[in-house]
């Protein structure tokens, strides 16, 4: 029934219909169910969009739970993946431009989907942490940038950049390293 | 004369007048001088609105020249700096909204201010390789995102992120010397 329903609103946004013409209603009808059937599942509109579009994006990674590298590179991993899939997605394109031009399902989506992604980085930190994994005065906000950022700037901020495979080890791996040559006699 | 040009087309924006209905006539009008002298100096109305932002971001910034390290940090300052420009100042808000909505100017800034930037960094990049500051096995391309993503992700893609006084030289040293505890003993 809830597959349905998703199915229904993305049908209607292949159709072309913007966000802001999709109404409860219409999607009733595209589902062939009742909006009360709807509504038992969702509070609204801009709550059900949103489970539409997780269930568009690829979903979200197990962690290994051997090392923080090995999580961090699962994360990173699912980060690149998630890129990749908007990109040659024209439903998840239009879902994201769509979203980002309406504050309030932007804000929704951001409370429910990017802020629980983000506390489930900073566990992965603080456990490396506290393992001696990972430096302990390294501010744990500073080090999910650190890790993330790399990623989100190529899937994000740039159209044409290049995601290739183990490119999330690259990343974890440069970082743990450091970028200065390892010592003075061997560089 | 070409001060006053800019100020015109800034003195429209700041009316509300959309990037859409700017027209070189109405640049004239406002600046007081013949559209003649306008296309002398740029070729179109795109390439002046390109101008328009350059004048109302931070100058980009003289690099020192003493290390890799300080020279990094100078280009993420610059970063940051224009950052808070941007969240501070409702002109350029407007104005880099208004160049994403339209691809063709968004290109033309990405070509003319983005990819010279762009090529700052890996240049500073290829000396500090060449210096000995720089691990040499690292793709500069991968090295360029390691630096610039952490700021730009809290710059651009969080409308909250924190910009505190010092980040730069915290993103340049941190991802110099890595993530990973010292040493075993020293954890």
């Amino acid at each position: 029934m809830e597959r349905a329903i998703l199915e229904g609103v993305m049908k209607l946004l292949e159709d072309g219909v913007p966000l802001a013409e999709l109404s409860i209603e219409r999607v009733a009808r595209t589902a062939g169910v009742g909006k009360a059937t709807i509504y038992r599942r969702w509070s609204g509109k801009d709550e059900l969009f949103i489970d539409v579009v997780r269930a568009a994006e690829p979903p979200d990674p197990e962690l290994p739970g051997t090392s923080l590298r090995d999580d961090l590179v699962a994360l990173l991993e699912s980060l690149r993946l998630r890129g990749l899939a908007t990109r040659s997605s024209a439903i998840l394109h239009n879902v994201y431009a769509q979203m980002k031009s309406s504050p309030k399902v932007w804000s929704a989506y951001h409370a429910g989907v990017i802020v629980p992604r983000r506390h489930l980085v900073m566990q992965v930190l603080r456990r490396g942490q506290d393992n001696g994994e990972l430096r302990r005065d390294i501010d744990l906000e500073l080090a999910n940038d650190l890790f993330v950022g790399p990623m989100l700037v190529r899937s994000t901020l740039r159209p044409d950049g290049d995601l290739p495979e183990g490119l999330a080890e690259e990343i974890v791996d440069t970082v743990l390293e450091g970028l200065r040559p390892v010592s003075s006699t061997a560089s």
